[in-house]
Parts: C-alpha cells; sequence; structure tokens
C-alpha cells in the first residue's frame, strides 16, 4: 500500500480499491480518496478500525453495546481503571492488534506494570476494558453494498485457545431470539461506518443473554471461511460484489451446518510439528471435508497456515466428523456412522412391533439407533435422551408406547425434532387407548402418528421426512412406491388369470 | 502438448500428466510412457477415447450396451448400413467430433452423400450408428483413484440443443431403479479402461427403460460443471485426487438439486448479441446461482463461454429459478416465491380449521399455498395435484378432511412426499370418522396424522420437518417451544400471586 503511488493508480484505471487487512497506512488511502480513487470500505472506516480505541468510542457514540473501556496514559491510570472496572483487566494496545497480538490480561493491580511492559509500554497507545464474563464468542459477517443494503450471514460461534481464533461453527447453537439480537447489532455497527464491502463484527454473548460488541474487522474473516463451502456465496464473493456495486448474494447456507478448523503453524522439532498434515491426510478421508493450505513461505508457530472445513446435515454431525478428524482413535472407528433416525420404544414388548422401523430404516441406507426409554419408568432417561438427540445428529425421532402411550408427546416437548408416534396395541382396548394417547397432542406440540402397530409406515415416514432435503432418498421411495405397485398388479394379475377360487386354493 | 518434449517433462520433473481434452498426440503420450512419465488416464484410454469407433468397439468387446454401429468406408457401406439400420442414421466421424461437431443425419438414402461430404468425405474416417430413440440422455461422471476406487456421482440429465449441451438438471429426475442401472453402466465402461481421474460417461435413456452408452470423455466435463456448487467434492478436485492419488472425496450432493445452463456464444450483430450478459445480470439477483464467464479471447457462434449454475432445495425450485432468468417477464414476479408446503382440503367448509396451519406457516415465514382439492369431488384433481407437487418445489403436503376422509391417503399414495393428515370434525361421530379414515393407512403407505381439528400442529409439524435441513427453521422452532413455555409460566405464576379464585373472576 505504502509503495503504491497515487498515479500508478491513475495509470492502470483503477476501478475500485479495497482491502484485505485493516493494517494499511490509512493516510495514503485519504490522499488517494480525495484524488479520486474510489476506496471501498472508506478511508474514514479503515482510519476508525484500525485503532481499536477509537473503534470503542466510535461504536459507543452509536450506541452499540460494548464492554465498558478508558483510555490509560501512565500507571496511576491503569490502577483507577482497575479500581473502577476490578481484575482481571483487559489492557489492549490502540494499534496493530491481530490475532491476540497486543492484548495483555492483568489478574491483579500487581500485573499492571509487567502487562504494560509486555505491550511495549504507554508509547505505544493502551487503553483498558472491563473483563467481559462471556459464555461464548460469536461473530456475524455482515455485507453492505455500494447502494447501502445490507445482508448478514448465519451467526457463528468462534472458540479462541490462547486468543486465536481455533474453531468456528455454523450457526451457532443457540436461541433465535439471541441469533436475531446478534444480528441485529452486527447490522447497526456497520452500517455506522462507511463505505461498502464485507465486515466481520466479534462479539461476546453473557451469561444474562446480551449481546455486546467486541471488535469489527472491514473485510472477509477467520469466521466466514466456512462460507466457501456452506453458503450460497462465499464471503469472497460477495466482498467483490459488494466493493464493484453487484447486487449482494443470497448469504444463506446451502448446507445445514459448518465446522471450521484452524491449522495452526507448529515449532519444528515439536512432536507435533507434522500436526497440520496428520490432520490434512485425515481430512481427506472425511466426506464434506474441505483442505486450505495457503502454502505461505515460512511456518511460524501459531500462524494460520490453513484451515478444513467440514460441511454436513447437523451441528452434531460435523463435530463428529471434527473430533474424529482430531482424534486418531475415534477416527478408527469412524465407520461407525451417526444415526440419523432415533427408534424409541416404552418396554422391550414393543419390540417385535418397532423392530418394523429399523427394517425399513435398513431397506433404504438410513443410519438408525434402537433404545429402550420409558417415560414412566425412566423419565430422566427420557429427558436426557429427548434434549440430547439434536446435538448429537439425530434428525428424526420415532416412539413408540402402548395403553396410556406418554412417550412420542413427552419427547415431542422437549425436542424441536420431528417425532412420529408409534401406538401400539396393549393388553386391552385393542390399541385404541394407545392411539388417542399418542394422536390427540395439545396444540403447540405435534406428533406425527401412524395407525395402530403399524411402525414399518413410521419407518416409512421417518425416510419421507429426511427426502424433504435429500433427493436419493426421495428418488427411492418413488421407486418403493413403484416396486409395491408392481407387487400388487401381479397379485391382481394372477386372481384375474386363475379365477378366485384357485386363487384361495392353490 | 505436441510441443512438451520429453526432456522438458524430465527436467521440471513432472510428477504426473494428465489431459484436459482428448483431442491430444496420444503417440507423444506413448512415447512418455514408455520413457517413465506417470500419465494419468493411461495413454491407451486416451487412444481408445479419441476415435469414437475405437471407443466403440471395445465397449462393446466389454458388454457394454451401445446402439449398433458399423464401419463405413464408401456410399456402397453406407447405404448398406442404412438398409440395416433404417433411417434417420446418424453418421459421425471418428475422430476430433467435439460439441455435436463432427455428427451429421441423413434422413433418408437421398441425403447419405451430402452427410458425408458435410463431415469430410470417407477420408476423414466414418461409421454409423443405428439412430436411439432415446427420451432422455443421461450422464454419470465416475472417479476412478490409482488404487482403481471408484465413486460415482449421481446421474444428471443433459439437454442438448443443436447437438450442443444447453441445460444439465441433478440429479436426473428419474427412478432409483434407472438411475442405479445408468450408474452400473457407466461405472463398468470406466473400469474397462486404464489409469486414474474423472471420467464422463455420456448415455442414452430409451422408451423401453433400457440405458445405452453414447461416449466416454476422460477428464471433467460439462456435465459435472454442477458439481463445484452442489457437491461435496467437485469433479476438479476428484480429478486431481484421483491423479496424484489421493483418497477420492464423496461424490455426494450436498444440495438437493442444482440446474446448470450453458452460456453460448452468439453472432456478433444478432439481436441477442448480449443474451449472455443480460442471463448474468439476471443470475446475480437470484438466490443460489452462481456466474462462471470463462473470459476466453474471442466469442465465436456457439461456442462455449460461460455456464451458471442454480442450486437449491428441490428441483422444481431450481427449475422456476432458471425460468425466471431466461423469460424477463417472469422475473419481474419472481418476488411470487415458489410454495414449499401445499395446504389442501376436501371442501370449503374445511377452511375454517385448516387455515390455521396456513397461520403457523405464515409465522415461520415458510412459503405455502391453500388449495380446494376433494377426493370424491374432483378425483382428477386430486390426482394431478399429488403427482405434480413435487415438481412443482413442494416438499411437504397438509390435507384436511372429514368424514370418510379419503384426501390425506389418498395423496400419501400418489406421491413420495411427507403428507400430514388433518381429520377435521364432522356433523356426526365428533371426528372419530375422520381420524380413523386418516391414521389407519394401510403398511406402505403412511399418513402423519395430527389431533381432530388441530390444524396449527399440522403447520408445526411441516416446520419440524422443514427444520430436517434447514438449522434457522429448527432454531425458531426452538424458540417457538420457549415462548409458548415463557406463555404458560407467566399463567402459572399469576396463578400462584392471585390464587384460583381471583383468577377465574378477575
Amino acid at each position: 500500500m505504502i509503495a503504491l503511488q497515487s498515479k500508478n493508480l491513475q495509470r492502470v484505471r483503477c476501478g475500485v480499491l479495497t482491502v484485505e487487512i485493516e493494517h494499511v497506512d490509512v493516510e495514503t488511502l485519504e490522499k488517494l480518496e480525495l484524488q479520486g480513487v474510489d476506496c471501498q470500505p472508506k478511508a474514514s472506516t479503515i482510519r476508525i478500525i484500525q485503532d481499536k480505541y477509537l473503534q470503542k468510542v466510535h461504536f459507543s457514540q452509536h450506541d452499540i453495546p460494548l464492554p465498558e473501556f478508558m483510555q490509560i496514559d501512565d500507571l496511576e491510570g491503569a490502577k483507577r481503571a482497575g479500581d473502577l472496572f476490578g481484575y482481571p483487566l483487559m489492557i489492549k494496545s490502540k494499534r496493530l492488534a491481530y490475532d491476540g497480538r497486543g492484548n495483555a490480561v492483568a489478574k491483579s493491580e500487581d500485573e499492571l506494570s509487567s502487562a504494560v511492559t509486555a505491550l511495549g509500554g504507554f508509547d505505544r497507545g493502551l487503553y483498558v476494558e472491563k473483563w467481559a464474563p462471556f459464555v461464548k464468542e460469536l461473530a456475524v459477517i455482515v455485507a453492505r453494498g455500494r447502494d447501502n443494503s445490507i445482508l448478514c450471514y448465519p451467526a457463528v460461534e468462534t472458540i479462541h485457545k490462547e486468543n486465536i481464533c481455533h474453531i468456528v461453527k455454523a450457526p451457532a447453537n443457540m436461541s433465535w431470539k439471541i441469533r436475531e439480537l446478534a444480528t441485529d447489532i452486527a447490522s447497526r455497527a456497520v452500517s455506522s461506518l462507511e463505505g461498502a464491502g464485507v465486515f466481520a463484527v466479534e462479539l461476546f454473548l453473557t451469561k444474562d443473554d446480551q449481546i455486546l460488541l467486541n471488535e469489527v474487522a472491514p473485510r472477509p474473516h477467520n469466521s466466514g471461511h466456512h462460507t466457501i463451502e456452506s453458503c450460497y456465496t462465499s464471503q469472497y464473493e460477495q466482498h467483490l460484489r459488494a466493493v464493484v456495486g453487484l447486487p449482494l448474494g443470497d448469504p444463506s447456507m446451502k448446507t445445514p451446518a459448518a465446522i471450521m478448523y484452524n491449522l495452526l503453524g507448529e515449532d519444528e522439532g515439536e512432536p507435533g510439528f507434522h500436526l497440520a498434515h496428520q490432520l490434512i491426510a485425515r481430512a481427506l478421508c472425511i466426506p464434506g471435508a474441505t483442505v486450505h493450505w495457503y502454502d505461505k513461505p515460512e511456518m511460524r508457530k501459531q500462524r494460520k497456515m490453513g484451515h478444513i472445513t467440514i460441511v454436513g446435515p447437523s451441528v452434531g454431525n460435523v463435530e463428529k466428523l471434527l473430533d474424529s478428524m482430531l482424534n486418531e482413535e475415534s477416527s478408527e472407528s469412524q465407520s461407525a456412522v451417526a444415526p440419523r433416525v432415533g427408534i424409541v420404544m416404552g418396554s422391550d414388548s414393543d419390540l417385535p412391533v418397532m423392530k418394523d422401523a429399523a427394517k425399513v430404516l435398513n431397506m433404504f441406507g438410513v443410519p438408525n439407533e434402537v433404545r429402550i426409554v420409558s417415560a414412566h419408568r425412566t423419565p430422566e432417561l427420557m429427558y436426557s435422551y429427548a434434549l440430547s438427540a439434536r446435538e448429537r445428529g439425530i434428525q428424526v425421532i420415532i416412539a413408540g408406547a402402548g395403553g396410556a402411550a406418554h412417550l412420542p408427546g413427552m419427547v415431542a416437548a422437549l425436542t424441536p425434532l420431528p417425532v412420529i408416534g408409534v401406538p401400539v396395541r396393549a393388553s386391552t382396548l385393542d390399541g385404541v387407548d394407545s392411539l388417542l394417547s399418542i394422536v390427540q397432542m395439545p396444540r403447540g406440540v405435534p406428533v406425527a402418528t401412524v395407525a395402530v402397530n403399524n411402525a414399518t409406515n413410521a419407518g416409512l415416514l421417518a425416510v419421507r421426512m429426511l427426502s424433504v432435503c435429500d433427493a436419493d432418498l426421495l428418488s427411492r421411495m418413488s421407486q418403493y412406491q413403484e416396486d409395491t405397485r408392481n407387487e400388487v398388479l401381479t397379485k391382481a394379475e394372477k386372481l384375474q388369470k386363475d379365477g378366485w377360487e384357485s386363487y384361495l386354493n392353490p
């Protein structure tokens, strides 16, 4: 950037100038703007962003919720801040902070001095932030077009290790309300800045469900790498669309879930030196995994050397795959595919009926698990099974029960997944008790009820549900219907040919 | 290729040599192989493929089903072929045929001579093929690793216009059995060739459900361009994995459907000269559409200049989007989003109940349509509605009916989509008739039955089904459950605070 002379830019008739990192010479950028070079985002934005203290002042002026902060100019000031905000206290460099560099934590007043020294002293420009007791770190990639139209990617959870982004989960596993709140704050933060492009907004989620802004990057960002494989428009295409003035692309996810793992540089000689290459070798065998190796000229400890993204049908599924990649042992048992359908029943006496659901699912190649979970005799187990099913990657639950059949409805009350109920005929009332106990659910909690004892249909219904987003399964269901039709037609033909007497007495 | 000297290859220490087009100098390739250069696929494969007649002989020797064919050396031979195979007769060049060049059709014996002349005469090497009365053209991309492991991408339908690929639909809309047959033949064809890489196998589907091989390309192919956006592993990454000996990647689709449209060159001065650019401009506004412009130095009529791929939740959906891109008028009404849930009922008297399903779907932002379709009074309408629903992009059907309530079950019998049944309470029997008519379906055809008159739960169940592959919807369903819980807790608190007397008599 510094080397770029404005004359050169004019000579090559630069259409638009953008940045891939905010640590550029903003004076030159401003000069270029004055000379008519079209910078997106604007130099004013880069100026605000590259000084983290200025950034905090800017966003607080625009009513964006932030952790409390104040500038410190000397040790006395730092101590006053410590008295005001308490410890641990986060001390930060105003400028050139990146991937955790420029941050230091003082656990007590005694550590203030050494923390300041570690950051290069007060001359570097320091400020402090009140410790944000977050439960999760989130990020929202926001795209703004030249026409100021704004689109947000789904909020993700970022997991840091030693201040460096380690894992990104998309979408973040949290309530819709919090996702909307995070998206709203991210969108407002970007609206307060000038110029087009993609912006990454890093956020804290606190214990009491508040969202606080951490910082903004005016460019594609590590927390958006997953979009390359998981979204209709990647953050890189989106940035180009935004800065050149094309319509923004759809930011929504085309796969239900994604997880991104950063490949960080290691010290040479460490036992883990070749860890990245081992992970890449394993990733190449994982369905839905894509390896990105940046081929940087030099490996340095903790430097981002590449990343691996795994996309799949559910967060539970991609987490399991990442786990199998990171742990050699579990990768050996990787062939144990994660079940997509859970079949539960109140008692082993239901098994002779319920097995038919498993048979159908096996026929269609849908991985499933069969468990005994009684609403009345193991309520804790039912509770934990229903609550954990979604996280474990289960997509549909089939529940069978007889008599006062509470299992399907109770499970449906505890999970957002679709639940299919199979009324099992108990010893009295011919199954009417089971049927009515399962089907007559109150408004708000549906159970997809099938005929008494008809677990086959429960299996088929689960396949139809999964085929909503699986063209192969849908096609196999059509084939099943055709095969069934042909079976009946064969019988019809035989009856017509042989007559009913010999049909009944062959 | 011809210019590549073997010495140069050795000097740069070429790890593996592959081709991006089969029309290369195969003698040089064979020489290089003899000198130890690792060619994938093998020169022997390129030799077979680049002579279409040799290719046909090879595959017929390996029992791959093909249209009948024979070499012709003179007009007498051509006439004998015409007598044998009938007309129209397909005459083809053995070599350098590409994108329809090298094919000519003789509709009768009179046209034989001019067809041969159009192809450059018998000296060019010609053969004839019996006209394949196909109903669809299909293609299967097959990957073979260096360890001879084979993986097939889902079979696609290719639609040609003037012998040039125009549109590719993935997956092909046909029965599972035919997809398996196509995949099997493609896989066997590639197994008969030597070397690793990606191969495109073009096939004919005939009226009587036979699959015939048309031809094979030993490289990534136009029919696999959709894989870039729609599959876990694109055909290009797969080709590289295959030739360098990495494990093959998962070839399955990560989006349920994709459609690819080729941008062909136009004559300058034609009114349609800027058509490609108009289409690109429209595509940039279509969710799920990705534009590829090859930036070839020169535009020629019918030359492939780029392509646009649209991915989405169903074939019906992406077809609709493509249609809106190709037809300016319909693109204006594009805001009319394709419904994902169809709500049908036997009579307008069911509407006061069934409207609740639409209300729920609207609340969750799920596009839906509401229709009167009576099983008993409009059986034809019911038949066509159920049969066309899937193609139109409908993913779940909610059907309500009362009394002898046949609509849900009949619809379920005609579609592979999941069908939710709402028993509507009719004037007698308090809804028991409706409930039992809907829920007690025979083995093979499931209806997901909800409580009598509870169309709200039908709507919620449809949302749960769609959320199987939609993390946003799943998160919103969790939020709905939390909101419902909080509503009840507020009431519980009020009751506890006020006492039951004042609760009932405020």
